[in-house]
């Protein structure tokens, strides 16, 4: 590969605490009215007596909320701060700032409101009641930095409480964009999606999510590698979430560390804060697919995943094939919403990874498996294809 | 006085349910970047991974979220749906506009964020778990469309138990305009404050409110009606609110309803759904001041108030004197916020009263006792002097 890990370094290198620091001066947000607000007229339409008028017939139809008020268009982005990207549990204002910037690009993609909530509440029962006590106010629900494996129950138990798209985009976000570029990088190389042997390093929210997406679209060979080695039956340490895993992934039954989990693999998908070795990558298949996505240094030094893979992709922004899962929740939930979907069906991810890959596709190269975070035509394409797959699924 | 009640009642005559409708089509507000967002560099900067540095920053040292996310300019409006202007429990998604409403005030007049938050919960103890939750997302929190007597309880609590500006608007908001009204009355008619004969009808959220600011600046002579009659110690059916009323009003011990109260007053603050009877006003000191607030339907007759007040104010945005609260919360929270305040002491609140009063007392006329709601004045001024008073409270 001719890629130069350093030549694109500079966007990451480049950036000082002084540019970052008063580009957060007062917060990323702007909340103002979607309408001039000028006359007496326009405060007795928008305020008192008029929209006591919009009031009634709410309460008189409750469906009319989705048409007279925000949230056919609004989404809450919540986290109680536990897992603030890579960083950890850093309380909920520390948090705060991602939940803007993330509010910043639903509107900038898809023209979505999102409302940043941060929760001072980390018990899963407390979180659910919250969570559910404040949805009216809302018309989907994401999920985020919520640690695992407190997130997966989280999720699980909105989702079948609230009647609206509620999605955990730490899980199944970055699943989508990892699967969309694991379809081109196998069109590149012409691979057979199903034919892959992966490895997963990482059994947090990404990595379980991805295994799910993975498996849904074809690929059974999936060995798991979590903090203490493969994740097999045999384990006698394993949680719920994990327990689960071991009965659904690795056919082969394999058991041991990482060496034993690279031995023959094709593909890598790194989502979590380890190192690989060089030697593992040695035991890999020919030519493999290598993508180490933790930020901001991948499980894979960049240096030798240039050496080793045929395709390479990371989390980062200053390297080729970014894993940035910006190109997934707006499109999402904005095909969500328009589809007037109440929840966000294994049938809608697909759709949503299969519209990402179709958009890189048009030029693909080893360099460009995923479109560009800021290719304006993601999100409609995304959203269509959301919206399609819950129209399909319900007609 | 001259004022043809009709002659300015096309304001709110005229409004259709098409153009109301309209207006509410998709939502009032925007949620959108504060800054452009169009390169690579712009989303390094603002979210991944230029985020993280500001992430850790605060959670190192937690009064930065002040600065660089945007607590320090956003206000939540939060209800519970159950006291929606005047038109009862309607639920949370119902209340929805107006919360809407009030948060394009709220950026119109005082440039402030405001995100409307409607909770599925009617239960104080609730309440108070669930907004002291999403507290963090906030700088500062508007409780709105409360029912009474719960509304006090629950304002109390998150009081005591957050350490940001918590103000009920439908108490201290109105409370405010109608003191600032009250002095500007006075001033016309050169009466002294403190030596007002009082009836307040309605012993809501608003009449509890507006009788401890009337009392605060120096009124004695207050009498409470509610639905059962005058507010004394004798009745047995009292809740402890207007128990407590009962033992700081009424210093003449008068007994028995509406006429009986009325007798001798100089001053009527409706804020209650009830009817006024002429025979009432004819009871009253000779040219009273008639504030008859209640919405659409003002307790006194616009008519008969005209011919027998020396003042008349009323709710409606078609009559002379509004009574609009709109005048008092986006000043009272940007001030609170600028100043860093804690909390919205009484004396802020005196402040604000007096702030509003001074800008329509430039120009005083029986006609123009309140500035317009659209006075781009008054918010500034109000910041300036709850602003003021906080500091003067802490230096």
């Amino acid at each position: 590969m001719s890629t130069d890990p350093n030549a694109a370094a500079h966007h990451t290198a480049d950036l000082s605490d002084e540019e970052i620091f008063a580009a957060h001066e007062g917060g990323k947000l702007t909340i103002r009215s979607a309408r001039p607000l000028e006359t007496q007229r326009d405060l007795s339409v928008s305020y008192t007596p008029g929209v006591a008028r919009v009031c009634t017939a709410i309460a008189e139809d409750p469906s009319l909320a989705q048409r007279y008020t925000g949230i056919g268009r609004t989404v809450a982005i919540i986290s109680d701060g536990t897992a603030v990207l890579g960083l950890g549990n850093m309380g909920p204002r520390a948090a705060l700032p991602v939940m803007e910037g993330k509010a910043q690009l639903f509107h900038r993609f898809a023209g979505l409101n999102a409302v940043p909530i941060v929760l001072d509440e980390t018990d899963p029962d407390k979180l659910v009641e919250t969570i559910t006590a404040l949805a009216p106010s809302f018309g989907a629900i994401n999920l985020e930095d919520i640690s695992a494996p407190r997130c997966f129950e989280v999720e699980r138990r909105l989702v079948e409480t609230l009647d609206m798209p509620v999605m955990h985009d730490d899980q199944h976000g970055t699943a989508v964009v990892i699967l969309a570029a694991l379809r081109n990088a196998c069109l590149l190389l012409g691979r057979g999606l199903p034919d892959l042997k992966v490895v997963i390093s990482g059994a947090g929210a990404a990595g379980v999510a991805c295994e799910k997406m993975l498996a849904d679209a074809g690929i059974s060979d999936i060995i798991m590698l979590d903090s203490r080695g493969i994740i097999h039956a045999g384990r006698g340490d394993l949680n719920e979430v994990k327990d689960e895993l071991a009965r659904t992934t690795n056919p082969r039954g394999v058991t041991g560390g990482i060496f034993e989990a690279f031995e023959g693999a094709d593909t890598f998908i790194g989502v979590s804060a380890g190192s690989v070795p060089e030697e593992a990558l040695q035991l890999m298949a020919e030519r493999p697919i290598l993508f180490s996505l933790a930020n901001p240094n991948p499980e894979i030094d960049p240096e030798l995943a240039y050496r080793y893979g045929a395709v390479v992709a990371t989390g980062r922004s200053d390297l080729p094939n970014q894993i940035n899962n910006v190109l997934a929740f707006p499109g999402i939930f904005h095909g969500a919403l328009a589809a007037g979907a109440t929840s966000i069906t294994p049938e809608m991810k697909q759709a949503a990874s299969q519209a990402i890959a179709a958009v890189a596709a048009e030029h693909l190269d080893v360099e460009h498996i995923v479109p560009s975070p800021l290719d304006a035509r993601v999100a409609p394409e995304v959203s269509r294809a959301v919206a399609a797959a819950w129209a399909a699924a319900t007609a």
